[in-house]
């Protein structure tokens, strides 16, 4: 039973037969091939935009490389308190801007709201040039606990932003998820809603390394191949994601994978809502699942070999009770995960807790 | 007709196998998998040493962070002047050694020589803290010239080296050829010989897109992953390495592939030896091959959509005459290449330049 | 009336001839003329041990370039959650570490307490490569809340810091205010209480311009004119640091003008709390004060000319009141601070708020 | 007798009565203060020009903060192959850029010539985005090797690099030298000979410590604080540049002082040529003079305490003869460096190497 991450999954078949078809003959280097221009091709038809569009390897790369575009070394980065790109990217930000640094938000909601927002550019020291000056906002959709952002709340972070000279960036990793969740088309949730790059991730839904940085606004993209190449990016037999991304995008093959791991997702919420010894610590929307076990049941449930993550306690909000007897964990289902593994990790956790379902309790 | 360069070649089947084989299953991330680990044992095995082994996705990437764990970001590191890390790598090694700069041999040989090298960190400016101070030497083997360094010359580099208080890089771009040259082992040619560390290239010969950082001095290792992270290079689905590199090194496949560029390369220079209108500029021992040709040939090969790829002419030694209507151009083979595919491209040659076989001047 | 900043009052008698005379000839250059080495000899007799010391030209300098020598480019620093590295230095810090970046203490007070250092050290997130790995812990002494830590707190603090494998620095821009205010030695309060790297500030009290960075711990001092190079900052005529330190130390001197300082400090706290229209806004202990006051005296203040400085509301701790209709302010007494300026202060502030004093209020 | 070099001699009194002056007082902080004003005054005044200025501790933070303002950190620049900022000033470029690297011009004459630039344009690897992309030139005047380029020189070098879209930087630690020698107006030989920015230096030329970036480009002056600020450049008692720059630039005291040390040069050259044991290595035009002699009167001389630089005999142009059993030394006259001096020097000379004048000789 896996819930660790959706990248510990492997790839869907679809994406391994491109890739393998890919390497059958000879293709020109660094990102000249046909590969990569029938990716970009279908990312201008799914967004519904003209665009420039980079890969590279890792979610990592293409978060701090799109930030890099949109601020000078001496700027600061706006996001969430809990962002990846601030908590769980080493220094990956300071190398590749050259030095700028990220500003978290100071009100600790599960997600950016507009009022945190607004608070923060009013109150953040500004003295140039002696403070980090403010110039990205970077949203993640969805993101890291789990929540999506809808379009008119995207769209009202960006018009803030927008206001304050902020370029906006938006780390999709779990983009798919989002817009599976929502239901609205990439397009609205993207540059119509303000965003200027999005880091499309397909490394988490069924490919086997592959991350777009999708310029919507193309004067940001100047000199961008000299970012990949100085910082290792520029990859010589670069097909390997041009051949990923088209059979991904092909057929909204991606947003199928995305609302299988979202359907999983809403099983397990449902389930866990249902069982003893174990509750949700919060509301989420994508393919993620927060909850609170007590540490009994935790130890036992790692002894089985369940796949879990421990979460960041401060992730939860002050109105959430956990006692010092309970464990926060994440669990992610992937597009590859499926109901019956759900039901098992269900199951499990009731008998080793030794409870009854909750429905039996009414 | 391919020649342009071995990485427009496609991965072999027991790669694309591997790779494919891989992702149908779940995998812990970040490198703990057992891929990784696999490879990593096969390098142990193949080395005859203990080492660590760290993976990246291209030859950019491999070199330079290999280089930042030899010297501090005020050292100079020493390099042929047609290295690939001096003139083809950007300023990839200012920014992963954090300021580092390159030092190339003033003495314009072929490959760096014993003598050039050693007068080189006589007179290299030493007024602490004023110059950059030489701490790391790199040598690319084969190099950049078609050359393949004996194991003899890579000892009495590293020795020079060493004395000087240097740390010995090798740029394995391709080196699995020096080695199929050679017919030493791998370990005779790397930590026997003094390399503290190797950037071993698979990608060139035979995969997808991968390349491992080989720590022989295993103190240089402190901390890499951070290296990795901070610069983009942590994968999540590492295992994308550990399958194409435990599927390349195993029973030789690698040496094979090699093998087989290197006896293409052979039959190569051998029919321009026998060709009008095109003659070799300086011999060479591994799969690069370069040519003088005059300009009208040269553009009715391109005409032609053969894949050629001009070179610096300053890389040609005082010796070699090269005239204003000739230009210098390199021929590469892979793994891939066929017998086929020389012989038309060396027919190809004298058709268009309408002379026959030297072998007739006689 | 001056209270800005005591980088506002110009240079003591003493250091303006000692840097006459010392331009007043030839001296060697890059720090190896007879004046730095009389600055260094004197800094040893002062701290009473061995050390190694360099000079810059400003605070940032000085603490950045110490911080880079603690941390790799991938750790983290910890610091007050006002400190001036992480608040007022730009992006110095990740440009002159390589990358590193501040990890200010959560919780919230006037200065860094034990337990608030112990509950980061085990809450922080640590799961390498992924998170920033804290390994230095910088302390501001007299610090920018005015609060001078004892030779006890910082002890504790040190020895937090060292069981967690972090290295110690103290900005001392107001060092000399704070061993003032202590009336301890400075030996007491830097390497026998655990720092590591002191940057000792000369400029804000009585200096034109020198900051030294004192090594106690001479192992981090390996390469330093590395750094200091790299950032422009090893000076052709670096006498005029050493003549400079030289005058400030000699006979006291450097303490006599700090007790100076601390005194019309007090002497300012005093009069504000028994006047109306003023108060304090919490204690301080060294050559800063903070006081609120409402908006219309405030604007009232500047309109007569009196130098002062807005301060961060959220400097303050939560059982201070602050109304919308009242301002923080910073109050700096300097060296050449008099009691006169004082009172003129506390009887424009009187005047304009038509108040009378405190004390004919009971 | 010290001719070691021009950062060895003290300051002028105008220049030390201006500095003790400005510190008799308050003054606002970080260049906001009336001397930093009168100096940027001084300045426009004596370029004729509208500008923008500012002010840094040494010659290595002004060239490389001035460049950092011409080139994205994947770019190069181009320079002498004995350029100060090439091989004098560590890995202060590629930091202070971001990773930038020189480019050294490979025709080797004393000074950069048209057709040598030309040449390395037109030649140099040119395949974007693997090569580092020429975009600034810098120019020293009076450069390393003592030539004075002539306005018409630097024009034509300028127009070389705007129609090859590099910025023009002037490297101007001895311009005052090189104005003087020529006789031009300071305009005349900067912005209307095509310079953007120079570096112009007040250390080597009667100053405490001053160095100017003067940018007649005022568009590459944008967030230039933040350039200052991030690497510990921003001063809080700025006055320091802006009393010593008033003074040194007052009624044409800069070109007074340079005046003298070049004229003590011209009677050093026109003694050496009528000397024996010692010759002139090539000509120069400034204040530094280049000389050849044995190693026996070197070490004699170094023995009688005269002070000397050794310089790389690679310096010398290939047509100058250079024995193995002599030296190659570079003799710098400042503005404090007197005739008696200059012949004592001269006499000293002759006295060690028991050599009788030249005029003797005919």
């Amino acid at each position: 039973m896996n819930f660790g991450s959706d990248n510990q999954a492997g790839a869907s078949e679809p994406v391994l037969t491109a890739l393998t078809d890919a390497y059958r003959g000879t293709a020109s280097a660094y990102g000249t091939d046909h590969y990569v221009q029938a990716a970009t091709a279908k990312l201008k038809e799914g967004f519904e935009t003209d665009l420039q569009a980079f890969f590279v390897v890792s979610g990592t790369a293409s978060n701090t490389l799109a930030l890099s575009t949109m601020v000078e070394p001496w700027d600061g980065i706006i996001c969430h308190h809990q962002a990846h790109v601030y908590l769980d990217e080493s220094s990956a930000p300071a190398l590749l801007t050259g030095g700028a640094g990220m500003l978290p938000v100071p009100s600790k909601g599960l997600r950016i709201d507009a009022q945190g927002l607004t608070t923060m550019l009013e109150r953040i020291p500004n003295d140039p040039p002696h403070n980090l000056r403010p110039r990205a906002l970077s949203i993640t959709q969805a993101n890291e606990c789990g929540q999506v952002y809808s379009v008119a709340e995207v769209a009202g972070l960006s018009n803030i932003a927008k206001d304050a000279q902020l370029r906006v960036h938006m780390d999709g990793a779990r983009f798919a998820n989002a817009v599976a969740a929502l239901g609205c088309s990439p397009a609205e949730l993207t540059w119509k809603a303000g965003v200027d790059v999005l880091s499309l991730g397909a490394t988490k839904n069924g490919a086997v390394a592959a991350e777009a940085i999708v310029f919507f606004d193309q004067t940001l993209a100047t000199d961008f191949e000299y970012r990949l190449k100085r910082s290792g990016h520029l990859t010589s037999k670069a097909r390997m994601y041009g051949a990923q991304f088209s059979a991904w995008l092909e057929n909204d093959h991606w947003l199928d994978l995305a609302r299988s791991a979202n359907a999983r997702a809403t099983e397990l919420r449902s389930g866990i809502s249902r069982s003893g010894g174990i509750r949700l610590a919060f509301d989420t929307q994508s393919n993620e699942t927060f909850a609170i076990i007590n540490k009994t049941l935790y130890r036992d449930l790692l002894a089985e070999g369940v796949s879990l993550f421990d979460w960041y306690a401060d992730a939860l909000p002050p109105q959430v009770p956990i006692k010092d007897s309970e464990q926060l964990v994440r669990l992610v289902t992937s597009w590859a995960t499926s109901s019956d593994e759900v039901i098992d990790l269900l199951n499990t956790c009731e008998r080793l807790s030794g409870s009854t379902p909750k429905a039996n309790e009414t």
